[in-house]
């Protein structure tokens, strides 16, 4: 953007934002006959798919704290939430819509650097920006996406289809987004020196979505059920064991805790499993795979690039979702609590 | 909803606030194999159709006063903004997902008359509600909705498509939105003794998007360009004339000025015209017609139950917008500014 650095959103207006997005842009692929510019988007549904539709917000003040997050950050996470959600559906996103609420006093660099943070997602899972909205918020930034994505009709992985004796796995490592979010809360803005912190605040700011081993879940069908961790692990496990009619054995010992979380959280007193467990902001999947399914899981790990896939329990005849450690039940934390 | 009238949505909780959304919903048709409470909505593409997609969101304090609209009010506009977005494409809505920014203090009751007032014109219109996201804001009230719909390939009505010689159109009657918005703020609250301007708030509060006219527009292809009035005739002007490449000469005696919004800027004493040009909150569509086509247009008006269709100017090579009354040029006001 060409504008002076202390020019705000304000002195832009709307139509110039509107061009300058656009200019960001790659040329619109052929199935997206109408992007940005008219009183809506025409997308070319993908032949024989399934629409997978989704739509999440970020808050100032409630999902971010411009003093832990530069605009970059914000514009990549409010896509990185969503592309969670196509995930976990099993599906591939297409394309996205930006609904944007900007303070006016919101600086012209601020709104660029939030457009390059969601553009340089989008197209690292070839996403196509189609449309949106820009208005005027009389105090928080708002920042709300939809994404359109496709999926295989009978690859929909669904929350519902766990059975008992279902293995319950998790990808990647959890607790590292709240872990990077309470250091930034305690540390008054000062960077983390370690490694393994810095490695779960970068987690906490640009969350990596799981587009592929989702797409890759849903299309060689091992998983029956799958969700995302975005309310946080205890939330999950109760949201498939209730959506499914089964319980879940949790194994405590097993959870795939983040190196620098598990550092950080008994350093501040606290039990890194409880709050791995309530967690929030851990934009993984967690999923159910049939026994005789393990094979598939199996090309999906190794298909993925390296993403770990952790056995954390098991699906159960018996209702309700327990958290075994040490020979010992535990109680499950609450989930991530949106009021 | 079961709840006592003091309560707050805080007091709620999420997930009772999505259950007592759900239990108003009708049953879903075969071709939303998956609604809301998954991690994202399941839709089946309409076969042959392309997708047409938007998304526009009413934030309270710019979009809204609570003193001058009832939450009912705010759940009905924040859908038929939209909806009006999908008819200007030729397009048929479909489903809608509802993003909802509520502050804690928000009384549950409120909430409950916003989802009625969105489910209301919903069932109108045949759009189906299928998922969204409820969040807490720290201040203002955010309603933000995105709208899926289907239109024919080769029946999209975009903006562009105007040639010199086509005549322009106008749907309904307009500054209604405006002198209604006007009324309120210089009544404090009070509402209108007369029945034409009681008519421009109750458009004002309660617009009718024009989805079959739009819808009727795109499958008998009477238009070559359309757009809908949300940022005001004079804006819709300038962007159907810059899309299309040509200029419009616009008929000032002919706008077809809702009684209520003439009467009411004549006793302000500013000029109905001008006020009805810069206008902003009519949700009527501007159409370009062919000459040979007229015919088409005839039975679209034939079909639309009694909605005015006013022929209010004519495309023209010369480019510019040119207003003519009485024989005299007079400016193009701006359109509604966001910021």
């Amino acid at each position: 953007m060409s504008t002076p650095g202390s020019a705000s959103v304000a002195d832009l207006g709307e139509r110039r934002i509107i061009a300058d997005i656009r200019a960001k842009l790659l040329p619109a692929p052929a199935w997206l006959p109408i992007g940005i510019g008219d009183d809506a988007a025409v997308v070319e549904p993908e032949r024989g798919a399934l629409e997978v539709l989704t739509t999440d917000s970020l808050v100032e003040g409630v999902h971010f704290d411009r003093r832990f997050s530069t605009a970059f950050d914000i514009g990549w996470k409010a896509l990185a939430v969503n592309l969670s959600d196509i995930a976990a559906m099993g599906g591939r996103p297409r394309v996205a819509l930006l609904s944007l609420g900007l303070p006016p006093a919101l600086a012209a660099g601020d709104l660029d650097a939030l457009v390059d943070g969601f553009l340089a997602l989008a197209r690292e899972h070839r996403v196509v920006l189609a449309g949106g909205n820009i208005t005027r918020s009389p105090a928080p930034l708002i920042v709300d996406v939809t994404v359109s994505g496709a999926v295989r009709p009978r690859r929909v992985l669904t929350r519902a289809g766990a059975r008992p004796g279902d293995e319950i796995y998790v990808t990647g490592s959890i607790g590292a987004g709240l872990a990077g979010l309470r250091f930034l809360e305690q540390s008054s803005g000062r960077e983390p020196a370690d490694a393994e912190i810095a490695a779960c605040v970068a987690q906490y700011r640009r969350p990596q979505p799981r587009s592929r081993i989702g797409a890759l879940l849903g299309s060689n069908r091992a998983a029956s059920a799958c969700m995302d961790l975005s309310d946080g692990l205890a939330d999950a496990l109760r949201q498939i064991a209730d959506a499914s009619g089964v319980g879940i054995a949790v194994d405590g010992e097993a959870l795939p805790i983040a190196p620098g979380a598990r550092r950080w959280f008994e350093s501040a007193g606290m039990d890194p499993v409880q709050e791995a467990l309530a967690g929030g902001d851990d934009y993984e999947l967690l999923l159910a795979v049939p026994r005789r399914r393990r094979g598939r899981l199996t090309t999906v790990s190794r298909q993925s690039r390296g993403i770990p896939l952790t056995r954390v329990g098991q699906a159960t005849a018996e209702i309700g979702v327990r958290v075994v450690r040490n020979g010992t039940a535990e109680p499950l934390p609450a989930g991530f609590v949106h009021f």
